[in-house]
């Protein structure tokens, strides 16, 4: 499937839709089937002890699955999030940067599914993975 | 069941566990089977449009769920959340603070379920609804 | 709310669309914000040691949410279940018949949502919990 | 990580613990990271109109990841269903077998993770997906 977007394109997009976090997310590879998104892990990320928070990893996992969708289907819709599903694995390290890989399942016409697979930089197995569906406003 | 921890402890508690997060959020019910908190929305809540963002709600039902388990197990355990699944229903009133009902299901010896409703101030239909599942350490 | 459906018309629906468990299953109360079925438990839906198996908990949530939906909105709709979320937290007690509560969180143009609760009979405590999501075709 | 049983064990433990869905089911691959299974579909796994009933899905995304996690911990342990979340995307075909894929993501101490993919035969896109999460009974 063509991509309507492509890196600079949602890279733009972030900044103007989750100014927040827009200098925190940088889209690394847009692929056929989805993308990887990378988080720069800073303080306001971290629960005492060191680790990410959940919050911040299912803002990772939505922001991953959101911008895969709107690769596909291009900046215009509003999609909204309805539905996540996430199990967190393992803890993720102290001091790494967070890798997300979103991949699409269905892109249908009024509702879209997306996994996200988190990674802690430098380890192996996955510290979370979700699942998120997005209702598609009609055009 | 038994209480052991009461508003003023869960209070305490928050401070040293989520600091980030301890100034926004008010216990202001504790009740057999669960507890309700509000979350005084600030800025930072915020997506462009003014709706409460999706990681925030995660938080604020991570947060209360996590509570309701603390009020009855006490402060001593490091319990961790193991998955979520959460449902955006409707959009939040721009402006208006959250509250969140907590309700346990179960306690068990290595897992606890709880579920949360999340309210608009001012709206009686919910805005989301989650349910939470932690892994308890063993003593 | 008003209800399109009564008790005698959901149960010749469920004969209709869902022939293999209408025999099974019985609406025993109709509520405003939703309903209760129960389950006569038969050895079909058993696994050795006597517990009722996952997917009947699964089917007895299903039928119980879609026909809370169907109360809603008359028997015309083709709702089809998008997403479920199941807790598995206690084990049915043998023997036992299941009852299921049903509760509308969402009914909205395209998507309904609500919750089941399910509980072996004699037994205080639930033994599952479920969150489903439908889609609602349009008219 | 080495494989602690192989089809053949597998699918003598299916007659043993499933002896309802054991005929069945098939395991056709075992893999590094899962395995993949056939369900044969029988007049029993239809809704009418000729589609495969969300819990026959359910029970073979169930069976699937159940099946992928003794492969690694070996028969004696009794695995319990925790959590699943399930997500149907596609319509299955009438009058094909499904093919699901199972992949495991932790497999930790107290808790197992995994995916199921399900697949209709002759469909590249897949029809539903699945995340379980299974308690591991202490030795």
């Amino acid at each position: 499937m063509e991509h309507k977007m492509d890196i600079p394109g949602l890279q733009s997009f972030l900044v103007e839709a989750f100014p927040q976090v827009a200098g925190e997310i940088e889209v690394t590879d847009l692929a056929e089937d989805g993308l990887t998104v990378r988080l720069a892990v800073q303080d306001k990320h971290l629960r005492p002890g060191g680790t990410v928070s959940g919050p911040t990893m299912f803002m990772l996992a939505d922001v991953a699955v959101y911008l895969a969708i709107l690769s596909r289907i291009g900046p215009v819709a509003l999609a909204v999030t309805t539905n996540c599903s996430i199990d967190f694995m393992r803890k993720p390290a102290a001091g790494a940067d967070l890798y997300c890989i979103a991949r699409m399942h269905k892109l249908g016409r009024v509702l879209a599914v997306g996994d996200a697979m988190i990674y802690s930089a430098g380890q192996e197995a996955p510290v979370a993975r979700a699942t998120l569906t997005y209702a598609i406003p009609p055009k």
